[in-house]
């Protein structure tokens, strides 16, 4: 379990690394080819490439940076799901930046070689922090 | 996997009965005692009897029914992730009805006594349909 948490952890740093860069490549690696992503208000995004498409195209927007904090992660076998926190600094360009808060759960599924890749990612808004 | 499919299934069909009924008591039973509801712009609820009052209360604000389609049940061991959709009818009282849509990843734990239980439940909108 320990072992499982620390290797989601340094998954979700490299994440927030990727997003920055606007990496749409490193994102779309860090996903099985399956995956679905779950953005709200929008259909489902089906496979690791048009997952790496809408993160790149969430960081064009503005979107500046993506910090994640884990809360949980409960694994079994080679499934395991991961509850956490997203904050994010939004700046679109001539704007001054606004941070907005969301929560998540992402079930993982550890690789043939033994890393952990996002499988299902779904995320809603926290409310707004005074 | 087809007998936790067909689990789920009957236990989200026991939900929609329950929760048009608005039986909180019902609704909270078919959580697990430290399961976390995510409903969106809000904070997470956690615990199975402020989850089933919460959706006695979504049931009272005019939600006169919810119904749960699922997509997908993939399991490992004790736990199980479900991919699915959900329609509700929504009245408010002297309203005419208006329909609404979400998508939802619940990540489902077996019981000693072999039934499954919602522990993570997380959703967020679907566009509207035209």
């Amino acid at each position: 379990m320990r072992e499982a948490r620390a290797a989601i952890e340094a998954a979700n740093a490299k994440f927030s690394e990727a997003f920055a860069r606007g990496d749409a490549r490193a994102l779309s690696g860090m996903y099985t080819p399956d995956a679905i992503a779950f953005p709200p208000d929008s259909e489902m995004i089906r496979g690791n490439e048009a997952i790496g498409e809408f993160w790149k195209a969430t960081r064009d927007s503005g979107v500046r940076d993506a910090t994640l904090t884990t809360i949980e992660v409960d694994r079994s076998g080679d499934v395991a799901y991961e509850v956490g926190k997203v904050s994010l600094t939004i700046q679109p360009a001539g704007k001054q930046p606004t941070t907005a808060v969301a929560k998540y759960v992402v079930v993982w599924k550890r690789q043939a070689d033994g890393s952990w890749k996002l499988h299902r990612d779904i995320w809603n808004s926290l409310p707004a922090t005074k």
